[in-house]
């Protein structure tokens, strides 16, 4: 079950190309996604309603779509403007589209009811089309997995001393505080602040600092998309970074994430880790990048484990654990949404 | 849902051969095949009564099968005539056998009620076994597409110049006439004909005339069994091809197709592109059978790609168009043969 | 549906090894098999109760096992001993465990009602370690067999002669003699003696003696837990042997077979020759095993093709010859224990 009537990412810029149909499985949709000539996307139904062949196998003639299945032609609205050897077109030879938009890099899409579909809506990613900030773009199939046990993985720290215990995690949960966590509507924020702390061996590499470190991470997980926003930091210690200062030495990042269901057994994971220090380096930008992808290797192995095994045994109880505190809430939070979207599908029907 | 009281083809007369247990699934039946001493075929469900192991491991004696897990022997009416160490063979040891023609280089099997099986009414194919034609026997496998979407793609010339655009086709339907189509009792004949015409790219390295050509197809799709008997020739312009002269020039096609259902989502298909003319030329015929080959690929890409729709998507509906009209009589003739099969199988478990 | 009140065999004493966690599915649960510190094997659910990642991706730490998702640790008991970051720790967070027994070089598993785990009723299987035998031992997984079907195989001689006709069963069934059947509470006994008979091939390679042979098979098969254990031997003709004399001269193999239910289709089978001969010779006791592995691969190729049938076609029903006598009664027997089973899990569940 997903939350229907928000933004998700549907796919980076850059995997988007002119005059080439871009086929990608959203929320259980079959969808294509192409540029029309003045660049801007275009999505819909990977389906010809003539006699239901792919799409995706058609071919791209100005800003329409031929299936080649039998030549009709569809334009961008989703209509037919054309049936080879026949005058009359059927009214219902039309194509199931989606409103899009794209920005800060990203293609966003409206699987729900096109007529909520708000503009301003579409969350803020501007990091990712900054002159400020730099990243490599990254993303990740979890083709055995339901998006939740993912986003169960990124709300929990817990983890991070066993399934990340030789690379990015360290050893146990010893030196992990315990985070501030507070609930809004729109999903949850995680604070940790840790002061005068020890530089974790990853930045020791890059900082232009020595001794001990403020450093911090904000963690704002937005229900809506499946969304992961956090802003994290390591500032020379004493230097004020926790009372708004900001000392030149400080070593930003914004890490950017969304998880979008493919069905409710996989996933498309968009992410990008940037940074605000050598942004004009892409080694360094492709060598955190690499940093973050082999970790999420790591979660990867034990979700699609833990997917396995919910599937063979549909009757195993969960039980809860205090370090569950921050994705039992977003769980809350999703199935409020859920339920107040279906409230809404059975208005419009009964209305 | 097949029609059972018909004849459909089984096997090329090649594919079976002597000593040797030949296995196919047919109408989502497990079938074997094999020869009697005088070479005769004889067709058996491929289990054996006793415990289910499979014929089709078993061993050819003289004109009977045995199983050979626990060695029962079945001679080619199905019946048991020995159980090792055992004197008395119980009565329901038995194989169900379906009725065999050989005929025209291929052999028909009738999987439905055997005292309906009429050999008379084993379909005309002729040019298959006859000096006045020559062919290389063809076999295609679709594992992902019920036969109705073949034979959706065979009634219709539409497609042509979209899947077989670079091949066969040619460019868009620009070329194409509308046909006629007549109905018949056993399925529809279409009829094109095309008057002093380009000579087609294929037939001009064959001919031995140059300039015009008057040439023509008649397409008869016979329900029974999904046989396809297409005529086809070109004769240089003007010499009265189409009224019944024959220029010793005329270059004539006879194609012969066969769809046998393997399943409900997969489809045995033979088929044969017989030619009057350099009969005696065997790379001729493997030239003519390996366009068509070719181009048959082409229609199985698309066609395939179809049916993981129809199975993702099971609720999506097809919509008509003008070219549809002689595959939508087809389906119309075929649902009208299974509902009088369904009456028949009906009266006969109350009568 | 499996009898889950008996001994099962879960594994060879070697294939778990310390440190180190064995995963294996046993009657439709996973199972996980590691050592404590003294040497003692432990068993559990291979499910952490908190998020149901499988244990088998944990580490153990002494007694324990730790799971590598959140870092909970299990003791050998199954219960939750410490969870990161929390000193409460919830009662509920307990894994499942198994009686176990290991003797004889077999670790057995007792799946049902812990309560009625009784050690005296491990099957006797001192053969496997007793310095009077020797033997290579063997271990075959069937894919696709639901364990009946091997039963079945293992309790009829009649396809000797056609499985394992150029292998051990030698050509047909002339020279096999009926066996006396005898049925206990615990399973059947099978018995063949064959006076002043021909040597077998294999035997004739080893023999001390030439000449006659008087042999015998004594077969128990044991319904709880599928356990096959047979002696059979060759003594030199008229030396005694059915009177209870012993030649020198004379050859036995012990032969022990236990299969466990993987799944419903699929079946763990371990299994030992064992023999009195020759036994500080390995490569005489690999050379028997190899031959015994080959005829069980003669075996699984038919049995697996069973599997098939019945998986294709479920209605298909089996009809009995004289050859099933055995295993009529075998089959017989389980389901009167399976049926007791019921009862007793009724009854339960009801006082």
């Amino acid at each position: 079950m997903f939350l229907k009537n928000c933004w998700y990412v549907a796919a980076w810029s850059h995997e988007v190309e002119c005059e080439k149909i871009f086929a990608r499985k959203l929320l259980n949709e079959d969808v294509i996604l192409y540029r029309r000539q003045d660049g801007t996307p275009a999505a819909m139904v990977n389906r010809c309603p003539h006699r239901l062949a792919p799409l995706s196998l058609g071919r791209i003639e100005d800003d329409c779509v031929r299936c080649m299945y039998h030549g009709l032609l569809f334009n961008s609205d989703g209509d037919c403007v054309e049936v080879p050897q026949q005058d009359r077109i059927p009214p219902n030879l039309t194509v199931k589209t989606f409103p899009l938009v794209e920005r800060d890099k990203l293609i966003w899409i409206w699987m729900g009811d096109p007529a909520l579909a708000d503009e301003s809506s579409v969350p803020d990613a501007h990091w990712l089309d900054s002159p400020d900030w730099a990243y490599a773009p990254g993303y990740i199939k979890y083709d055995n997995a339901n998006f939740m046990l993912i986003v169960d993985n990124l709300l929990d720290f817990s983890h991070l001393g066993y399934v990340h215990e030789t690379t990015i995690g360290g050893k146990g949960n010893s030196g992990l505080i315990k985070p501030k966590v507070e609930r809004f509507d729109w999903g949850v924020r995680i604070t940790r602040q840790y002061t005068d702390d020890d530089i974790p061996p990853f930045i020791r590499g890059i900082a232009k600092f020595e001794g001990k470190t403020d450093r911090w991470q904000i963690y704002d997980w937005h229900v809506a998309g499946n969304i992961l926003s956090m802003d994290s930091g390591n500032a020379p210690a004493g230097t004020g970074a926790f009372d708004g200062e900001a000392s030149p030495l400080t070593l930003r990042f914004h890490s950017y994430q969304a998880l979008t269901p493919e069905s409710e057994t996989s996933t498309h994971y968009f992410w990008a880790q940037t940074h605000d220090f050598e942004i004009d380096n892409p080694q360094m930008s492709q060598a955190i990048a690499d940093q973050v992808r082999n970790a999420f290797g790591e979660d990867r192995e034990i979700i699609e484990a833990q997917q396995v095994v919910l599937k063979n045994f549909p009757d195993a109880k969960m039980n809860p654990i205090g370090a569950d505190a921050a994705l039992n809430q977003v769980r809350w939070l999703l199935n409020k949404k859920l339920e107040a979207e279906r409230s809404l599908t059975q208005e419009s029907s009964n209305g």
